[in-house]
Protein backbone atom coordinates (compact mmCIF):
# COMPACT_ATOMS: atom_id res chain seq x y z
CA UNK A 1 0.00 0.00 0.00
CA UNK A 2 1.40 3.21 -0.97
CA UNK A 3 0.21 6.74 -0.56
CA UNK A 4 1.36 9.14 -2.96
CA UNK A 5 3.81 11.72 -2.31
CA UNK A 6 5.91 14.27 -4.42
CA UNK A 7 8.47 14.66 -1.63
CA UNK A 8 9.15 10.83 -1.37
CA UNK A 9 9.12 9.57 -5.37
CA UNK A 10 10.23 10.83 -8.23
CA UNK A 11 8.92 12.86 -10.78
CA UNK A 12 7.42 10.96 -13.94
CA UNK A 13 8.39 13.80 -17.06
CA UNK A 14 6.79 12.68 -20.67
CA UNK A 15 8.41 14.16 -23.33
CA UNK A 16 6.51 15.54 -26.24
CA UNK A 17 3.52 13.25 -25.82
CA UNK A 18 0.82 13.27 -28.33
CA UNK A 19 -2.23 11.24 -27.39
CA UNK A 20 -4.43 12.82 -24.41
CA UNK A 21 -5.28 9.02 -23.68
CA UNK A 22 -1.64 7.64 -22.84
CA UNK A 23 -1.71 10.86 -20.89
CA UNK A 24 -4.52 10.17 -18.87
CA UNK A 25 -3.36 6.05 -18.72
CA UNK A 26 0.07 7.44 -17.32
CA UNK A 27 -2.08 9.21 -14.74
CA UNK A 28 -4.33 6.52 -13.52
CA UNK A 29 -1.23 3.94 -13.31
CA UNK A 30 1.17 6.40 -11.61
CA UNK A 31 -1.99 6.73 -8.86
CA UNK A 32 -2.88 2.99 -9.08
CA UNK A 33 1.09 2.96 -7.47
CA UNK A 34 1.60 5.71 -5.05
CA UNK A 35 3.07 8.48 -7.89
CA UNK A 36 2.23 11.95 -8.22
CA UNK A 37 4.74 14.38 -9.69
CA UNK A 38 3.41 14.35 -13.52
CA UNK A 39 5.77 16.85 -16.19
CA UNK A 40 4.44 16.80 -19.57
CA UNK A 41 6.72 18.47 -22.02
CA UNK A 42 5.29 20.78 -24.72
CA UNK A 43 2.24 18.44 -25.21
CA UNK A 44 1.20 18.15 -28.64
CA UNK A 45 -2.24 18.71 -28.14
CA UNK A 46 -2.50 21.16 -25.64
CA UNK A 47 -3.43 20.90 -22.06
CA UNK A 48 -5.79 20.37 -20.15
CA UNK A 49 -7.04 17.26 -22.91
CA UNK A 50 -10.58 15.82 -22.28
CA UNK A 51 -8.99 12.87 -23.47
CA UNK A 52 -6.74 12.36 -20.92
CA UNK A 53 -8.73 13.10 -18.29
CA UNK A 54 -11.53 9.76 -19.64
CA UNK A 55 -8.58 7.77 -19.44
CA UNK A 56 -7.27 8.59 -16.08
CA UNK A 57 -10.13 7.09 -14.40
CA UNK A 58 -10.25 10.29 -11.91
CA UNK A 59 -6.11 10.37 -11.09
CA UNK A 60 -5.95 13.96 -11.43
CA UNK A 61 -8.87 14.39 -8.82
CA UNK A 62 -7.49 11.89 -6.56
CA UNK A 63 -3.51 12.84 -6.38
CA UNK A 64 -2.15 12.76 -10.34
CA UNK A 65 -0.85 16.59 -9.96
CA UNK A 66 0.29 17.78 -13.95
CA UNK A 67 2.63 20.30 -14.64
CA UNK A 68 3.27 21.81 -18.37
CA UNK A 69 6.77 22.50 -19.02
CA UNK A 70 7.66 24.32 -22.81
CA UNK A 71 11.09 22.68 -23.05
CA UNK A 72 12.79 19.68 -21.15
CA UNK A 73 15.33 21.27 -19.58
CA UNK A 74 12.67 23.49 -17.41
CA UNK A 75 11.04 20.24 -16.50
CA UNK A 76 14.07 18.81 -14.91
CA UNK A 77 15.60 22.17 -13.57
CA UNK A 78 14.63 21.54 -9.94
CA UNK A 79 16.50 17.59 -10.40
CA UNK A 80 19.93 16.57 -9.16
CA UNK A 81 19.10 12.76 -11.12
CA UNK A 82 17.38 12.15 -14.16
CA UNK A 83 16.80 8.70 -15.37
CA UNK A 84 16.10 8.30 -19.14
CA UNK A 85 13.90 5.31 -20.75
CA UNK A 86 14.66 4.32 -24.26
CA UNK A 87 14.79 0.94 -26.21
CA UNK A 88 17.73 2.02 -28.68
CA UNK A 89 21.17 2.47 -28.00
CA UNK A 90 22.10 5.56 -28.63
CA UNK A 91 25.95 5.53 -29.04
CA UNK A 92 26.28 7.40 -26.00
CA UNK A 93 28.78 7.04 -23.02
CA UNK A 94 26.42 6.33 -20.62
CA UNK A 95 25.37 3.73 -17.83
CA UNK A 96 22.72 1.66 -18.72
CA UNK A 97 20.37 -0.14 -16.25
CA UNK A 98 17.34 -2.46 -15.74
CA UNK A 99 15.06 -1.75 -13.59
CA UNK A 100 16.28 -3.18 -10.71
CA UNK A 101 19.39 -1.15 -10.68
CA UNK A 102 17.55 1.89 -12.16
CA UNK A 103 15.58 1.82 -9.01
CA UNK A 104 18.28 0.91 -6.37
CA UNK A 105 19.79 4.56 -7.75
CA UNK A 106 16.53 6.68 -7.65
CA UNK A 107 15.76 5.78 -4.26
CA UNK A 108 18.80 7.47 -2.89
CA UNK A 109 16.64 10.68 -3.65
CA UNK A 110 13.79 10.16 -4.93
CA UNK A 111 12.40 13.56 -4.05
CA UNK A 112 15.36 15.42 -6.62
CA UNK A 113 15.16 12.42 -9.26
CA UNK A 114 12.71 12.00 -12.38
CA UNK A 115 12.34 9.78 -14.96
CA UNK A 116 11.60 10.36 -18.20
CA UNK A 117 9.59 8.79 -21.66
CA UNK A 118 9.64 9.73 -24.57
CA UNK A 119 7.15 10.93 -26.65
CA UNK A 120 4.61 7.97 -28.96
CA UNK A 121 6.08 8.98 -32.50
CA UNK A 122 9.81 8.89 -31.79
CA UNK A 123 10.98 8.41 -28.18
CA UNK A 124 13.73 10.65 -26.21
CA UNK A 125 15.40 12.81 -28.85
CA UNK A 126 19.29 12.27 -28.03
CA UNK A 127 19.48 15.91 -26.93
CA UNK A 128 17.54 14.50 -24.04
CA UNK A 129 19.03 11.62 -23.49
CA UNK A 130 22.46 13.56 -22.91
CA UNK A 131 20.95 15.62 -20.30
CA UNK A 132 20.15 12.36 -18.02
CA UNK A 133 22.49 10.24 -15.80
CA UNK A 134 21.41 6.84 -16.72
CA UNK A 135 19.57 5.09 -19.45
CA UNK A 136 16.98 2.66 -18.45
CA UNK A 137 15.85 0.09 -20.84
CA UNK A 138 13.58 -3.13 -20.50
CA UNK A 139 14.10 -6.47 -22.09
CA UNK A 140 11.49 -6.01 -25.06
CA UNK A 141 11.95 -8.59 -27.44
CA UNK A 142 14.20 -6.79 -30.42
CA UNK A 143 11.81 -7.69 -33.44
CA UNK A 144 8.97 -6.05 -31.54
CA UNK A 145 10.54 -3.29 -29.22
CA UNK A 146 8.33 -0.52 -29.28
CA UNK A 147 5.75 -0.30 -25.67
CA UNK A 148 2.86 1.70 -25.52
CA UNK A 149 4.04 4.86 -23.47
CA UNK A 150 1.88 4.18 -20.35
CA UNK A 151 2.64 0.96 -20.63
CA UNK A 152 6.77 1.57 -20.12
CA UNK A 153 5.39 4.35 -17.13
CA UNK A 154 2.91 1.37 -15.82
CA UNK A 155 6.12 -1.18 -15.64
CA UNK A 156 8.21 1.66 -14.30
CA UNK A 157 5.16 2.69 -11.54
CA UNK A 158 4.66 -1.30 -10.42
CA UNK A 159 8.88 -1.80 -9.83
CA UNK A 160 8.93 1.36 -7.51
CA UNK A 161 6.07 0.54 -5.37
CA UNK A 162 7.71 -3.05 -4.75
CA UNK A 163 10.90 -1.19 -3.98
CA UNK A 164 9.38 0.94 -1.73
CA UNK A 165 8.40 -2.05 0.09
CA UNK A 166 5.25 -2.67 -1.32
CA UNK A 167 5.11 -6.80 -1.42
CA UNK A 168 1.59 -8.32 -1.02
CA UNK A 169 -1.25 -5.53 0.40
CA UNK A 170 -2.28 -5.71 4.12
CA UNK A 171 -6.25 -6.58 2.99
CA UNK A 172 -5.22 -9.61 2.01
CA UNK A 173 -3.58 -10.91 5.41
CA UNK A 174 -5.90 -11.72 8.26
CA UNK A 175 -8.84 -12.76 5.80
CA UNK A 176 -7.34 -16.62 5.83
CA UNK A 177 -9.16 -19.43 8.41
CA UNK A 178 -6.75 -20.74 10.57
CA UNK A 179 -4.93 -23.95 10.03
CA UNK A 180 -6.33 -27.05 10.65
CA UNK A 181 -4.47 -29.02 14.17
CA UNK A 182 -3.00 -32.32 12.80
CA UNK A 183 -4.83 -33.78 15.41
CA UNK A 184 -7.99 -32.91 13.54
CA UNK A 185 -6.66 -34.12 10.54
CA UNK A 186 -6.03 -37.33 11.52
CA UNK A 187 -9.42 -37.59 12.95
CA UNK A 188 -10.55 -36.39 9.40
CA UNK A 189 -9.04 -39.03 7.73
CA UNK A 190 -10.22 -41.58 10.18
CA UNK A 191 -13.59 -40.78 9.37
CA UNK A 192 -13.20 -41.05 6.00
CA UNK A 193 -11.31 -44.30 5.83
CA UNK A 194 -13.66 -45.77 8.13
CA UNK A 195 -16.54 -45.21 5.99
CA UNK A 196 -14.56 -46.02 2.90
CA UNK A 197 -13.82 -49.81 4.82
CA UNK A 198 -17.25 -50.03 5.31
CA UNK A 199 -18.30 -49.40 1.68
CA UNK A 200 -15.91 -52.22 0.73
CA UNK A 201 -13.32 -49.95 -0.71
CA UNK A 202 -10.23 -51.47 0.41
CA UNK A 203 -10.60 -54.39 -1.88
CA UNK A 204 -8.49 -56.64 -1.44
CA UNK A 205 -7.55 -55.93 2.19
CA UNK A 206 -3.88 -56.14 1.27
CA UNK A 207 -3.84 -53.08 -0.40
CA UNK A 208 -5.44 -51.18 2.44
CA UNK A 209 -2.27 -49.43 3.54
CA UNK A 210 -1.15 -48.63 0.25
CA UNK A 211 -4.58 -47.17 -0.77
CA UNK A 212 -4.51 -44.87 2.46
CA UNK A 213 -1.69 -43.99 2.33
CA UNK A 214 -2.03 -42.84 -1.37
CA UNK A 215 -5.31 -40.85 -0.21
CA UNK A 216 -3.28 -39.46 3.21
CA UNK A 217 -0.45 -38.23 0.76
CA UNK A 218 -3.03 -36.48 -1.62
CA UNK A 219 -5.27 -34.87 0.92
CA UNK A 220 -2.23 -33.18 3.12
CA UNK A 221 -1.21 -31.20 0.79
CA UNK A 222 -3.86 -29.05 0.82
CA UNK A 223 -3.19 -27.95 3.94
CA UNK A 224 -6.90 -27.87 5.30
CA UNK A 225 -8.39 -25.27 7.65
CA UNK A 226 -10.46 -26.52 10.47
CA UNK A 227 -13.26 -25.34 8.76
CA UNK A 228 -12.41 -27.42 5.90
CA UNK A 229 -12.36 -30.63 8.02
CA UNK A 230 -15.35 -29.90 9.63
CA UNK A 231 -17.01 -29.48 5.82
CA UNK A 232 -15.31 -32.41 4.52
CA UNK A 233 -16.33 -34.61 7.31
CA UNK A 234 -19.84 -33.26 6.63
CA UNK A 235 -19.63 -34.40 3.31
CA UNK A 236 -18.16 -38.40 4.31
CA UNK A 237 -21.02 -37.97 6.63
CA UNK A 238 -24.02 -37.26 4.22
CA UNK A 239 -22.31 -39.51 1.49
CA UNK A 240 -22.27 -42.45 3.57
CA UNK A 241 -25.85 -41.88 5.29
CA UNK A 242 -27.03 -40.84 1.48
CA UNK A 243 -25.36 -44.36 0.04
CA UNK A 244 -27.19 -46.35 3.06
CA UNK A 245 -30.30 -44.27 2.17
CA UNK A 246 -29.80 -44.69 -1.72
CA UNK A 247 -29.51 -48.80 -1.19
CA UNK A 248 -32.62 -49.04 0.45
CA UNK A 249 -34.57 -46.68 -2.45
CA UNK A 250 -33.60 -48.69 -4.81
CA UNK A 251 -33.97 -52.00 -2.95
CA UNK A 252 -37.73 -50.70 -2.62
CA UNK A 253 -37.99 -50.38 -5.94
CA UNK A 254 -36.72 -53.95 -6.75
CA UNK A 255 -39.76 -54.98 -4.58
CA UNK B 1 16.07 -10.44 -25.28
CA UNK B 2 13.15 -12.77 -25.77
CA UNK B 3 11.68 -15.18 -28.73
CA UNK B 4 8.07 -15.48 -28.43
CA UNK B 5 7.66 -19.23 -28.01
CA UNK B 6 4.26 -21.15 -26.19
CA UNK B 7 6.48 -24.07 -25.06
CA UNK B 8 8.38 -21.68 -22.82
CA UNK B 9 6.01 -19.18 -21.86
CA UNK B 10 2.58 -19.37 -19.98
CA UNK B 11 -0.58 -18.15 -21.70
CA UNK B 12 -2.62 -15.11 -20.57
CA UNK B 13 -6.06 -15.44 -19.82
CA UNK B 14 -8.17 -12.28 -20.14
CA UNK B 15 -11.82 -13.26 -18.40
CA UNK B 16 -14.97 -11.54 -20.05
CA UNK B 17 -12.80 -8.79 -21.89
CA UNK B 18 -14.92 -6.11 -22.53
CA UNK B 19 -13.21 -3.45 -24.90
CA UNK B 20 -11.06 -4.69 -27.88
CA UNK B 21 -8.60 -1.60 -27.19
CA UNK B 22 -7.62 -3.66 -23.94
CA UNK B 23 -6.97 -7.13 -26.36
CA UNK B 24 -5.21 -5.10 -28.19
CA UNK B 25 -2.84 -3.15 -26.14
CA UNK B 26 -2.43 -6.72 -24.20
CA UNK B 27 -1.35 -8.49 -27.20
CA UNK B 28 1.38 -5.66 -28.04
CA UNK B 29 2.89 -6.23 -24.43
CA UNK B 30 2.70 -9.87 -24.81
CA UNK B 31 4.55 -9.35 -27.38
CA UNK B 32 6.94 -6.75 -26.47
CA UNK B 33 7.91 -9.27 -23.66
CA UNK B 34 7.89 -12.59 -25.71
CA UNK B 35 4.54 -13.82 -24.94
CA UNK B 36 1.91 -15.35 -27.38
CA UNK B 37 -0.55 -17.61 -25.97
CA UNK B 38 -3.83 -15.40 -25.75
CA UNK B 39 -7.09 -16.43 -24.80
CA UNK B 40 -10.13 -14.82 -24.99
CA UNK B 41 -12.71 -16.14 -22.71
CA UNK B 42 -16.53 -14.84 -24.11
CA UNK B 43 -15.01 -11.60 -24.97
CA UNK B 44 -18.02 -8.78 -24.97
CA UNK B 45 -18.08 -7.74 -28.30
CA UNK B 46 -17.00 -11.01 -30.33
CA UNK B 47 -13.91 -11.76 -31.87
CA UNK B 48 -12.02 -10.93 -34.52
CA UNK B 49 -12.42 -6.71 -33.20
CA UNK B 50 -11.18 -3.81 -35.20
CA UNK B 51 -10.22 -1.98 -32.13
CA UNK B 52 -8.58 -4.88 -30.71
CA UNK B 53 -6.20 -4.74 -34.24
CA UNK B 54 -5.92 -1.36 -34.12
CA UNK B 55 -4.33 -0.92 -30.67
CA UNK B 56 -1.96 -4.41 -30.99
CA UNK B 57 0.29 -2.17 -33.64
CA UNK B 58 0.82 -5.70 -35.51
CA UNK B 59 0.75 -7.85 -32.65
CA UNK B 60 -1.66 -10.89 -34.25
CA UNK B 61 0.57 -10.72 -37.09
CA UNK B 62 3.69 -10.71 -35.21
CA UNK B 63 3.68 -14.05 -32.94
CA UNK B 64 0.80 -13.41 -30.72
CA UNK B 65 -2.01 -16.23 -31.36
CA UNK B 66 -5.28 -15.35 -29.91
CA UNK B 67 -8.18 -18.03 -29.19
CA UNK B 68 -11.52 -18.05 -28.26
CA UNK B 69 -13.06 -19.86 -25.55
CA UNK B 70 -17.00 -20.15 -24.17
CA UNK B 71 -15.96 -20.95 -20.64
CA UNK B 72 -13.20 -20.38 -18.16
CA UNK B 73 -12.81 -24.20 -18.05
CA UNK B 74 -12.26 -24.44 -21.74
CA UNK B 75 -9.46 -21.67 -21.32
CA UNK B 76 -7.80 -23.72 -18.68
CA UNK B 77 -7.94 -27.75 -19.68
CA UNK B 78 -4.78 -28.28 -20.97
CA UNK B 79 -3.38 -26.06 -17.91
CA UNK B 80 -1.63 -27.83 -14.92
CA UNK B 81 -0.75 -24.57 -13.17
CA UNK B 82 -3.03 -21.36 -12.91
CA UNK B 83 -2.81 -17.93 -11.27
CA UNK B 84 -5.88 -15.76 -10.63
CA UNK B 85 -4.79 -11.88 -10.61
CA UNK B 86 -6.91 -9.53 -8.50
CA UNK B 87 -6.77 -6.50 -6.37
CA UNK B 88 -9.08 -7.75 -3.66
CA UNK B 89 -9.27 -10.16 -1.41
CA UNK B 90 -11.53 -12.77 -2.00
CA UNK B 91 -11.66 -14.57 1.65
CA UNK B 92 -10.36 -17.49 0.03
CA UNK B 93 -8.36 -20.23 1.30
CA UNK B 94 -6.19 -19.86 -1.66
CA UNK B 95 -2.15 -18.81 -1.17
CA UNK B 96 -1.62 -14.81 -2.20
CA UNK B 97 1.67 -13.46 -3.66
CA UNK B 98 3.29 -10.87 -5.04
CA UNK B 99 5.12 -10.99 -8.84
CA UNK B 100 8.20 -12.14 -7.64
CA UNK B 101 7.26 -15.65 -5.98
CA UNK B 102 4.55 -15.74 -8.93
CA UNK B 103 6.81 -15.90 -11.29
CA UNK B 104 9.32 -18.11 -9.47
CA UNK B 105 6.19 -20.46 -9.33
CA UNK B 106 4.93 -19.97 -12.55
CA UNK B 107 8.79 -20.46 -13.97
CA UNK B 108 8.86 -24.61 -12.95
CA UNK B 109 5.82 -25.19 -15.34
CA UNK B 110 5.84 -22.91 -17.60
CA UNK B 111 4.43 -24.95 -20.53
CA UNK B 112 1.27 -26.06 -18.93
CA UNK B 113 0.82 -22.70 -16.96
CA UNK B 114 -1.47 -19.67 -17.16
CA UNK B 115 -2.32 -16.08 -15.61
CA UNK B 116 -5.66 -14.42 -15.52
CA UNK B 117 -6.76 -11.40 -15.35
CA UNK B 118 -11.22 -10.35 -14.99
CA UNK B 119 -12.43 -8.00 -17.32
CA UNK B 120 -13.31 -4.31 -16.94
CA UNK B 121 -16.14 -4.20 -15.39
CA UNK B 122 -15.97 -6.66 -11.98
CA UNK B 123 -12.34 -8.28 -12.01
CA UNK B 124 -12.26 -12.04 -11.87
CA UNK B 125 -15.43 -13.61 -10.53
CA UNK B 126 -15.39 -15.65 -7.54
CA UNK B 127 -15.86 -19.05 -9.55
CA UNK B 128 -13.31 -18.45 -11.97
CA UNK B 129 -10.29 -17.96 -8.39
CA UNK B 130 -11.47 -20.88 -6.73
CA UNK B 131 -10.27 -23.05 -9.56
CA UNK B 132 -7.26 -21.18 -9.94
CA UNK B 133 -3.96 -22.14 -7.51
CA UNK B 134 -2.13 -19.01 -6.95
CA UNK B 135 -3.21 -15.35 -6.07
CA UNK B 136 -1.09 -12.80 -7.38
CA UNK B 137 -1.81 -9.21 -6.32
CA UNK B 138 0.11 -6.17 -6.95
CA UNK B 139 0.89 -3.15 -4.35
CA UNK B 140 -1.95 -1.35 -5.51
CA UNK B 141 -2.91 1.85 -3.43
CA UNK B 142 -5.32 0.55 -1.39
CA UNK B 143 -7.47 3.89 -2.35
CA UNK B 144 -6.76 3.70 -6.25
CA UNK B 145 -6.38 -0.02 -6.36
CA UNK B 146 -8.09 -0.55 -10.00
CA UNK B 147 -5.36 -1.05 -13.07
CA UNK B 148 -6.25 -1.01 -16.27
CA UNK B 149 -6.64 -4.70 -18.31
CA UNK B 150 -3.66 -4.24 -20.04
CA UNK B 151 -1.66 -2.73 -17.91
CA UNK B 152 -1.78 -5.04 -15.59
CA UNK B 153 -0.84 -7.70 -18.26
CA UNK B 154 2.30 -5.28 -18.94
CA UNK B 155 3.90 -5.61 -15.45
CA UNK B 156 2.92 -9.13 -15.58
CA UNK B 157 4.92 -9.80 -19.14
CA UNK B 158 8.14 -7.45 -18.31
CA UNK B 159 8.40 -9.28 -14.72
CA UNK B 160 8.21 -12.75 -16.98
CA UNK B 161 10.84 -11.13 -19.44
CA UNK B 162 13.37 -10.43 -16.39
CA UNK B 163 12.93 -13.89 -14.76
CA UNK B 164 13.95 -15.33 -18.18
CA UNK B 165 17.01 -13.55 -17.78
CA UNK B 166 16.08 -10.20 -19.78
CA UNK B 167 18.36 -7.94 -18.36
CA UNK B 168 19.81 -5.07 -20.33
CA UNK B 169 19.31 -5.94 -24.12
CA UNK B 170 22.30 -6.92 -25.78
CA UNK B 171 21.92 -4.05 -28.45
CA UNK B 172 22.92 -1.93 -25.60
CA UNK B 173 26.61 -3.60 -24.92
CA UNK B 174 29.51 -3.12 -27.48
CA UNK B 175 28.55 0.69 -28.72
CA UNK B 176 30.62 2.09 -25.32
CA UNK B 177 34.42 3.59 -26.31
CA UNK B 178 36.93 2.16 -24.62
CA UNK B 179 37.46 4.22 -20.99
CA UNK B 180 40.84 6.03 -20.98
CA UNK B 181 43.68 5.19 -19.40
CA UNK B 182 44.87 6.56 -15.92
CA UNK B 183 47.61 8.09 -18.05
CA UNK B 184 45.59 9.42 -20.30
CA UNK B 185 43.53 11.39 -17.69
CA UNK B 186 46.80 12.38 -16.02
CA UNK B 187 47.98 14.06 -18.96
CA UNK B 188 44.95 15.37 -19.55
CA UNK B 189 44.56 17.27 -15.94
CA UNK B 190 48.54 17.80 -16.33
CA UNK B 191 47.38 20.19 -19.81
CA UNK B 192 44.14 21.83 -18.19
CA UNK B 193 45.98 22.76 -15.51
CA UNK B 194 49.33 23.87 -16.99
CA UNK B 195 46.83 26.08 -19.37
CA UNK B 196 44.55 27.28 -16.28
CA UNK B 197 48.32 28.33 -14.67
CA UNK B 198 48.98 30.15 -17.70
CA UNK B 199 45.99 32.47 -17.66
CA UNK B 200 46.42 32.42 -13.74
CA UNK B 201 43.44 30.84 -12.80
CA UNK B 202 45.62 29.66 -9.59
CA UNK B 203 45.46 33.01 -7.20
CA UNK B 204 47.05 33.50 -4.68
CA UNK B 205 49.49 30.03 -5.41
CA UNK B 206 49.37 28.63 -2.30
CA UNK B 207 45.68 27.68 -3.08
CA UNK B 208 46.54 25.78 -6.08
CA UNK B 209 47.09 22.30 -4.42
CA UNK B 210 43.62 22.41 -3.24
CA UNK B 211 42.19 23.88 -6.15
CA UNK B 212 43.56 21.16 -8.43
CA UNK B 213 42.16 18.34 -6.02
CA UNK B 214 38.43 19.78 -6.15
CA UNK B 215 39.03 19.52 -10.27
CA UNK B 216 40.65 16.19 -10.25
CA UNK B 217 37.64 15.02 -8.07
CA UNK B 218 35.20 16.09 -9.67
CA UNK B 219 36.12 15.75 -13.50
CA UNK B 220 37.23 11.89 -12.59
CA UNK B 221 33.68 10.90 -11.38
CA UNK B 222 32.52 11.04 -15.09
CA UNK B 223 35.31 7.96 -15.97
CA UNK B 224 36.00 9.63 -19.45
CA UNK B 225 36.84 7.68 -22.22
CA UNK B 226 39.76 7.88 -24.44
CA UNK B 227 37.86 9.88 -27.08
CA UNK B 228 36.32 12.62 -24.15
CA UNK B 229 39.97 13.15 -23.47
CA UNK B 230 41.12 14.15 -26.80
CA UNK B 231 37.94 16.19 -27.37
CA UNK B 232 38.25 17.95 -23.66
CA UNK B 233 42.11 18.05 -24.61
CA UNK B 234 41.40 20.25 -28.03
CA UNK B 235 38.60 22.30 -26.27
CA UNK B 236 41.63 23.62 -23.22
CA UNK B 237 43.74 24.18 -26.24
CA UNK B 238 40.89 25.73 -28.37
CA UNK B 239 39.94 28.19 -25.27
CA UNK B 240 43.83 28.59 -24.37
CA UNK B 241 44.48 30.05 -27.91
CA UNK B 242 41.44 31.34 -28.19
CA UNK B 243 41.96 33.39 -25.17
CA UNK B 244 45.05 34.85 -26.69
CA UNK B 245 43.79 35.31 -29.84
CA UNK B 246 40.83 37.42 -28.02
CA UNK B 247 43.44 39.31 -26.14
CA UNK B 248 45.12 40.23 -29.40
CA UNK B 249 42.09 41.45 -31.21
CA UNK B 250 41.29 43.34 -28.03
CA UNK B 251 44.73 45.20 -27.73
CA UNK B 252 44.13 45.67 -31.50
CA UNK B 253 41.09 47.89 -30.54
CA UNK B 254 42.70 49.34 -27.79
CA UNK B 255 45.05 50.87 -30.37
Amino acid sequence: MVQPHSMTSPAIILHTPQLGENIGATARVMRNFGLCDLRLVDPRDGWPNPAADTMSAGAFENGVFATVHSSFESAIADRSFVVATTARPRGMQKPVSDLGDALQRLRLAPSTSAVVFGGERAGLPNEAVALCDLILTYPVDGEFPSLNLAQAVGVFAHGWAVAEGGGVPGAFSGAADPPATRDEVLRMFEHFEDELARAGFFFPGVKRPVMVQNLRNAMIRAQWTSQEVRTFRGAVKALSHGRGKARVTRDESEV
